[in-house]
């Protein structure tokens, strides 16, 4: 069936693994009858810092409370228009797709930003009653996610008594607080390790892999992470006592 | 004693919380007889996007390999002019203050991106053999790290269990990852929460608490990570088995 699929893409240099990897996800999925759209932040010149010039109607002279702005300006339709045009692909999309690569265990800057000034208050949070239609409900509820990120050294530096910290757990300010947050089901990351060390005739392997993950983007199993409404929380929004028994960390916020 | 002591500030108004406890400390490190600098990366116009144009002297239509030039850069002396001047203010401080409101879980992209520019390889990273100085040592070692961070809702939401992650394991990335990595001893974080329903009257209590952190700034206790070379991780740089023992996520990597 036809979907819409929407790549975020964050790399300077489009000859970089991050480009080749962008590259082959449009073919195979427009190949495979889907609609693909890409931000390319850097080829865009996306501004990441977040600041008054997102809300261009606003009084310069007033203190900006970021949080107050956005809200304000999303509802009345003045945010700065590279803004909407963004809230507008989310809107569209069933899936989006991050294309990265790991800097300083996060996002790079340029995508965080894209992530700061995009998601408006009233958007993708201070949704619903309270503000607390999130993690699991939210305007993004019933979209697809999946974090591709390309990641310096070997795996076993990130497993689960690496010395980076494990992945899993670098990774979920992201997949759970940037994209569980607003509604969407999130898979599983595309994790590609010794990204600087991959060969052309590696790559083979790679696409194949990418391939498979990109065919299950509407099929495979999301990540089961808990649903802040759905009764495993109490009402200071603390997982209930019993939950996760012999879990700490994040991992005590998925069900499996 | 007089130290040297260096404010990395990220808010975009002044007249922010965020300005409010930049001001305070330093006048509060002043009036103790010590030199402060500050980096008030928005008020400097600090661009956060890491890119091509990092590296002035760089043959443009070369494929850009970040860490690459970045390393050739430093190593030539050929860095843009304003990575060299944070740079120089990394040497010369004892201490390094981060003042910034938590967005998304993280810093803010300007000063995400003030991290990937400044902290250049052979300068922050591959530094040693093998580029293997690093999580207790490196060229940063013997200095000392402060992250004071506000965020918008209760602590309870952030406690071991609250939906949103804990705090200790949020701020993790940049504790270790962005601070320890370079070799300096990291304070606990000064967390303050509820930051937008602060009052003026709220703030005295506030700034009691913050100018205790800041008298401890060069006697309180760091944080115990773990040195990744002093015998607690083995040859693939997993922590060995038996240490920790009963622990899980990143909290192994502390030895408390």
């Amino acid at each position: 069936m036809q979907k819409n699929i929407f790549i975020v893409y964050a790399h300077p240099e489009p000859r970089s693994l991050n480009g080749a990897l962008k590259d082959f996800a449009v073919n195979h999925l427009t190949d495979a009858g889907h609609n693909v759209e890409v931000s390319d932040l850097y080829g865009m010149g996306w501004r990441a810092e977040a600041d008054g010039r997102d809300f261009p109607e606003r009084d310069p002279h007033e203190r900006l409370i970021y949080h107050s702005e956005s809200k304000n300006a999303f509802l009345s339709d003045t945010q700065a228009p590279e803004i909407k045009e963004e809230q507008e692909k989310l809107r569209w999309m069933d899936a989006i797709i991050i294309q990265c690569p790991m800097w300083w265990y996060s996002m790079p800057a340029i995508l965080k930003g894209w992530v700061e000034r995009v998601y408006a208050r009233r958007f993708a949070y201070g949704v619903g009653y309270h503000g607390y239609e999130r993690f699991g409900e939210g305007n993004l509820k019933g979209k697809r996610a999946l974090l591709s990120i390309t990641v310096g050294p070997e795996a076993e530096h990130y497993s689960e008594r690496g010395v980076h910290g494990n992945m899993d757990d670098l990774l979920f300010p992201i997949t759970h607080g940037i994209l569980y947050y607003p509604g969407m089901d999130v898979l599983p990351p595309f994790v590609l390790y010794r990204a600087a060390a991959l060969t052309p005739d590696g790559f083979g392997d790679v696409t194949n892999d990418y391939g498979k993950r990109l065919d299950g983007l509407f099929t495979d199993a999301p990540i089961p992470f808990r649903p802040q409404n759905g009764g495993d929380y109490d009402e200071q929004f603390r997982l209930k006592p019993g939950l996760s028994k012999g879990k700490s960390g994040f991992s005590i916020h998925r069900s499996d």
